[in-house]
């Protein structure tokens, strides 16, 4: 669940959304656009629960490419018409941070 | 759910942890945390769900202020020996941002 990011400086896409009540195709569109994203350049990890998902970046280019990725733009298209009434993307960069463990 | 925050830059602190089982005061100080913060100079929203909180801030100095708060300090101490497993936390600069709202 705690994604293993290397020491920064890398970049975070913080997704914050809430849904719409329509369900068709969002699950395995989902599971597939986390599959697909693992496989990109650049991806570093991705921590997401209900509502909330964060997406771990080498850089701003590995960003733009998977945000232009042909299936994940169909997948936003449909996003937008369909599952989501509202969402905030929010591109970070990581500056520094801090680990604890037991 | 969705902070209302500034137009950039502005920081976020993301926040994703692993409880442990124990439970004593968990639930009362986490409310109480979220009050104190959303009081604090420099505090512009928060989003949370279980295992992730992100919130967000008007600078590095407020997040430096926060984190140093004497209750908030005794907070982080008991998260450390009693409710958390493990956790990490990323000081991140919020560059760019994108709202859809239906």
């Amino acid at each position: 669940m705690i994604a293993k990011t290397p020491s920064p400086p890398y970049y975070a896409v913080i997704f914050t959304s809430i849904r719409t009540e329509a369900d068709k195709d969002y699950q395995q569109t989902d599971e597939k656009m986390f599959e697909l994203a693992t496989h990109q350049d650049g991806f570093l990890g991705v921590e997401a629960v209900a509502g909330i998902a964060v997406s771990y970046w080498k850089d701003l280019e590995s960003i733009k490419k998977w945000k232009e990725n042909t299936e994940h733009s169909e997948a936003q298209k449909r996003g937008k018409t369909e599952w989501y009434k509202s969402y905030k993307t929010r591109i970070c960069k990581v500056e520094r941070d801090y680990d604890f463990n037991k």
